[in-house]
């Protein structure tokens, strides 16, 4: 159907505008089948379009083993194919003792799936109550929408997950560089935290590091 | 409110670009009154653009009958009015023993209503448990989302019905041409069908088609 | 699929509980193929379920003609398998000269088909700006969401429209009643119309009537 | 988020392009953290993109008091911050004896909070019952969504009220201007409002005025 | 937050009503951080309540392996916690030659990713154009909201792939069961796949079978 | 419209069930006007049902002054009437020196208003870039859905905002207290902070308390 529409009323093109800045978008259900990008030609959308190999080194036994906890995303930036298709996948990469921090996703759940290994995992509620579990191979676990969540490999073998979410483009805020690695005062922290300003000091040296990009 | 924007801050202007491919919409709710089209002047829009006028044909008693199942469609395609509504129309006209074939709508619900002759009609749920009918003139009948449904006039009068759905761009997936006239591999639609090639084959040839534009 | 529910976790069994008044509902995506109603054995639904026969008097070209202009709605009051599919229907009926007084839906747009005979039809926008339309057999109007709107037959045959709605429960406001018919203070009124309170207590005597059971 | 966005695919450019008249948008979540202009720069945006300081006028207590109900909007059209946050405010102003006429917001409940003085407020539901309350400051009352309601000054000290919306655009329907200053046919207001010709034209006297722009 | 709901205002409790039928459910938005059985004590929720263990036996590489295509999900139906959350698993396993057959979900696109082995895939959109890929391990592929598609072992190595879905009940209609195993009028489907009544009688000896239940 | 539903069907009745557990809730468009409580009976709802008076503290000038940052929430938990509106307020008074510390709303946006004093915000996006302002009497600031944010009065004179949600439960994620006072592991708390555990359990020590309920 989406082809229909280019040859029709264009009601809704979005035009790829070279010294534009922004940009939106919605998870709402789509009225077409899919998207296709502002810059592509529907007529040209073949199997290619849907389909992303970025996962594929993720899962090549071959490769050497990861040294630090990586995460491998295919959002909507990632693979375009999902704009308007309300999922999207992360790969997860645990060596022996990684941790992935406290984080969120602003617009999303996860469903994380231990493909090998084990992880212990853990969420804090609204009413500041803990819940934690240890998986192995096999095991999934569902951290709700915009809770506090982390993962922890306690073990000596290397872990891996698949996480699923209800959205293109779930977000993340990561806490411990969200809170002591963006500048945020340091009066307003030590009030925050309950501690003095030497000890947010010392923690914002520890986190602080460029923005990404 | 449409036009107040258009002279204040367009921040969401959706630009006609010529090259370019098409894009994507919602059927969320929409934050002005209406939409107006992209190559359209909100100073300029009066009732017309409120009005369609496509089904007249079909409700003019003195044209000749139909020979075959008609359906017309008054989406946002063919009605921009339509976008951001989340409601739209089709009529369907039936001579005598003429079917609708089994098909879903991906995106909304049909209701149904009967409003010249009888028809019978059905869908399938997700448990594979049928729902029938036989449904005469002022008659409704439900398709619940995305079901699998068909109507068929059995009889020996026209029937013709309107249907409503709760999307502006419910779409249409045919079951026979969808299967048999797209070109699925002959093996896989065996396997599925729990047939053999040959009688895929026959299907095929009575389902294969021009590819719709 | 809502079978396999019932007879595993009941996790969302909405009671009917006699004594209780309450209810909500939401126009949302339900996550089953249909709803049951709570007094309803999902084993025991059948194509009756989603049929609704209440508009064959509408059709019914044998009985005498309406003295006023009159609505028949098929909403998830009327027809409670449309619980959950975001779509409703209601028919109009106009007797030469009858007007359908100034309105507005909270919850949909609607969709007006004339299916017999012409309508004179308009709505204002949130800037002020009336649209207008004379409309004639087979052609379809557009209200868009929340508008105030009317429909008028100015001539001397009946006439009948199908209005479809993209929700179960669009809802009606009436605004000559809810505005001169439900007590509001003659003062407000006055200085909002600003007009005197004798005007204001001469249209309250011609709309003030018993509350709608 | 968004910034990441510009440099990579920028699959919904909104071009701000001059002689385009529409627009559309929608109350969706979106997929970024927030909504950059059109016009804009994602790297030049700060915390002023995030202020709003029109109400300063209204809270500056050595300013000479209103001499008319005055309503100052914070919308996504006069703080576009606000595009895709689902969330908006007005304040009200109201000197001894003012109203707020009947209206209704097409896309939104209202959450009103008296912040000095003392209002009447009412408003009434589909089934044409009138609900009322005599607020003091710090009360709140809610306007549900889309139901046609006013506030009313009725005290000799002026009185202030913030409104809050769960929509960034949630539209204003004023009942008075769009029912008897747009223009409707009298005949059809007087059939509406059970009354005569002469009176709809006086009232019109009163209510008509130049078209908003 | 879940926990302070039950003590205060129980204002949506759903009781666990034995004679009931059932009931419905929505894929919106939560307004808790997760929602407890009806049949479940707040307090007693542990990490346990979010763990799905019902995919070991999958990963278990010990295990005999599978002799036809097997699906096990993972919905609200099998894993509570779901609820609310909009998203759920399915784990695909498919032994060499085996096919998943044609099919849709009514309430979610699927995002397929290979996890071992090698698999083609396919789907149609609503122009009838067919897309198809082969995918090795680690390739992810998505099938469109609502889409009729399929996969293919055509290897001679058994396949597993993991499906994440935007929704809790995506849903599956399973087309050669849905049209040839329910009882769907010979005529209708004879008429709809433009063959004669013996081919259609051939194909439903094949593929009727025992109602799920 | 909410009273014609008890005496009809009740399919959504939501029983009042004591030794139940719970539920759950959505913020998705309602079907009625309004929802009445369980244990609520409709044809007794007054104005009183819309009106919340918990605020009138606040903003009694002649109280004493609160000495700690002290939140009044007006959420669907205390102003039941809020229910599927999609809006909700809370007031935040601030002494000279006090902080609301880092944290987020997992269900909305917040749009706060200095109603009187001077406040310093401050959120970071999921890029980790900070914005902050300093704000006066009359000044809004919006903070995005999600985003980690905080609020400090860092003058010599009290401070008042009102803070409005489009949501009518966003909730609360405090960072202090979620991550360093729910007992997460010494070692998973060292790593993702990159400090050494006695740094860890310092700020623990400052930050545990008794679980709220």
């Amino acid at each position: 159907m989406a082809l229909s529409y280019s040859s029709s009323l264009v009601f809704l093109v979005l035009a790829l505008s070279a010294p534009l800045g922004l940009v939106m978008a919605g998870d709402p259900d789509i009225l077409t089948d899919y998207v296709v990008p502002a810059n592509g030609n529907p007529s040209n959308i073949t199997g290619d379009f849907f389909t992303f190999t970025g996962f594929r080194k993720v899962f090549n036994t071959s490769a050497p083993a990861a040294q630090n906890f990586t995460v491998t995303k295919a959002t909507m930036a990632e693979f375009p194919a999902l704009i308007g298709q309300s999922v999207s996948y992360a790969t997860l990469v645990f060596p022996p003792g990684s941790v992935n921090p406290p984080h969120t996703h602003p617009r999303s759940a996860e469903l994380l799936l231990v493909v090998n290994g084990a992880l212990s995992v853990g969420f804090v509620d609204t009413t500041n109550k803990l819940y934690t579990q240890d998986l192995t191979t096999g095991d999934m676990f569902v951290f709700p929408k915009g809770m506090v969540h982390f993962q922890f490999n306690k073990g000596t073998q290397p872990a891996m997950a698949v996480s699923a979410f209800g959205s293109a483009a779930a977000g993340v805020v990561s806490i411990p560089v969200t809170v002591f690695g963006t500048g945020i005062d340091d009066a307003v922290l030590a009030k925050s935290f309950k501690t003095d300003v030497p000890t947010i000091q010392k923690l914002k040296a520890g986190l602080t590091q460029p923005k990404k990009t």
